[in-house]
């Protein structure tokens, strides 16, 4: 027997609740017996982004709902202004000029974040500028974005959009969509939502909804303005949904519901604060020590230690899964999750586990000192 | 206790096998435990479809890869022919016309297959048609479209690619994918291969990379070239692949390897006859009965109760979900599945429900008849 743990950011654990939903018989949807699963899940994401408006969601990675963000909502010309500090950020980049939008820059070293100042300078420079793009936490690096200020510059300009991919933020740090005045916010299901991945997810403003109408880029899957008619005129998508993942989204839901999302901050945010406390008592160092994310925390490889070693350590030798540094950050860093269904014995693991791992790759710790610094943190929960 | 029976074309039962690997813990898909099961899939993909070439596949329903098959081999003002003979013809335009392409159309009377004099006549009318899009089977009426025969008339325009839709005809009737010469041919998930919705799948030939080559249409998520170097060079999708479908799939795969092809193409052979027999047999007609698929079967509704009523009591009172008649069908027709996970015992229950629901409606069947008439050519399996 060989347990295995994942604690990468994404995919992360899956509810058992919704483990036992999506293993329950199939059911049609487009049958009533679908009908109150998707009122229920159409209720609940308006809880869970605290919105009013309508979330679509799509069978899809998160990808596709951010693809559908720039499609819906945009014309062939316009600009955007692209917040890349990261991976994830250039792939708005990459979606923008694969549909003929103009990316405006703003670079970001990997491992910081934007300063507000720097939104509001180049919308000021250029006020043609349609739409802010940008992460709410930037997976690859471990960083948090200030949303909410960068939402209050935005929401000044009426011919500007802020669309945020909070794919690995939301559900597990506070994303207030219409108090901030975030026009999309997308999201996915295999990172706080606790389930497999296929489901994406977007949150459309009435702001957004207007530009909806004047954008002239092609789409057809990805359609915005189908699914928000066929979700409010009959209660079902416009394509086939991922019909199994719907019925387990249903039971995390339920299961956050009970929670609270205030209690479900305040647990990221202690497992993320005790996870940085055993880490840097080991001796490590964070890669985003000023703006660290609730999500995921990225730690710098030893001094001569390949961080892809570090992975491959925890996975081979204690069946942990942990994610590697991406692209100019392989081998640099490695990510530890603290995202969905977790608790503080996940994070005791994981800091045992490291410390285990750092004395076999000849990076010596005191054995049981990160998990100290953690249980400290931890014992309060 | 209220036992249910799924008997619709799509979400189909699914594989108790594939249930078992969906529930058990998520895998990551850049680790390495995770590269033996993508390698079983790639290499069941290739032998379900027939081909050599890498079946790409996108977490996404079918109407996804549909939406690839148009924007990575088209170009901007491309004619299209399309064969339009039920509501998934009409997707095909509708996608075209979403970017672009001009469809030229073939309207095909609901519930007849298309001639491919036509597809004929309509290529050498017009030698610049870049492609012709069709269904295999079009689920909407039953009705199942002469691939074949289209093909070997398509193969022969260096110029003109055959792209046909087999959501609903892959792994249940013939679909030899290198041997017809079929350039894309689309599938999903949730019919012959027994799982939930949420994977769409697209071969590509040789031919249509060269026509991807200078393609000029844009796409971000359903980008067959960059999901085909990922698999090749990684085998690793290009985004977060959806993991739990996958690890179900490879599971659909081996039972259906198990079985075999043929076998399994014989089974839904027999058991749409046995349907066909049973309707038949209780006095009702087949909407399509010149061209009547294997994968479904289409009934008119009997004169005078509207094909609605029949679904409704169906599902009701015997926990029966099967699938009216969709769009200018509505009413008129209902469809019975035999598709996937089916064996002959399912047609008994379909058509032992239906003789008493129609009984029950003011339409007097012989009780027993319909089964008999199944009976004998189910026996014979």
């Amino acid at each position: 027997m060989r347990k295995k743990y994942i604690l990468a950011p994404g995919p992360t654990p899956v509810l058992t609740e919704a483990l036992g939903a999506m293993g329950s018989p199939i059911i049609h949807h487009r049958s009533p017996e679908f009908t109150p699963i998707l009122k229920d899940v159409r209720e609940g994401l308006k809880w869970l982004f605290q919105t009013k408006n309508e979330v679509l969601f799509f069978a899809s990675s998160g990808t596709g709902a951010m693809e559908g963000a720039v499609t819906n909502l945009l014309s062939h010309g316009d600009k955007a202004l692209v917040v890349e500090g990261g991976k994830f950020g250039e792939r708005w980049t990459e979606i923008c000029r694969a549909y003929g939008v103009e990316p405006v820059v703003i670079k970001v070293t990997w491992g910081e974040a934007v300063e507000p100042a720097r939104i509001e300078s180049a919308l000021k420079d250029d006020p043609s500028i349609k739409a802010v793009f940008t992460q709410a936490t930037e997976t690859s690096t471990g960083v948090v974005h200030p949303i909410k200020e960068i939402a209050a510059i935005v929401s000044r300009y009426e011919d500007t959009l802020i669309i945020i991919d909070a794919i690995s933020a939301l559900g597990a740090s506070e994303i207030l969509t219409d108090k901030w005045e975030l026009d999309v916010v997308v999201s996915g299901s295999q990172k706080a939502l606790m389930l497999p991945p296929g489901l994406a997810f977007a949150s459309v403003s009435e702001k957004a909804w207007r530009f909806a109408e004047r954008a002239n880029l092609p789409k057809y899957y990805f359609n915005f303005k189908k699914e928000l008619k066929s979700l409010t005129e009959t209660n079902q998508s416009a394509y086939t949904p991922a019909i199994s993942l719907l019925m387990g989204l249903r039971e995390s839901i339920k299961i956050m519901q009970e929670e609270g999302l205030d209690n479900i901050f305040a647990r990221h945010d202690t497992l993320a604060r005790a996870t940085r406390a055993g880490v840097l008592a080991m001796g490590l160092e964070l890669f985003a020590p000023k703006a660290p994310s609730n999500s995921l925390t990225a730690v710098k490889a030893p001094p001569g230690i390949d961080g892809g070693k570090v992975v491959k350590t925890l996975r081979e030798k204690y069946g942990i899964t942990i994610a590697g540094g991406q692209a100019e950050l392989k081998g640099k860093i490695f990510r530890i999750a603290h995202l969905g269904y977790f608790d503080r014995f996940d994070i005791i693991t994981a800091l045992s586990a490291l410390e285990m791992t750092l004395n076999e790759l000849g990076f010596k710790v005191e054995r049981g000192r990160g998990v100290k610094a953690a249980e400290e943190i931890l014992e309060k929960m």
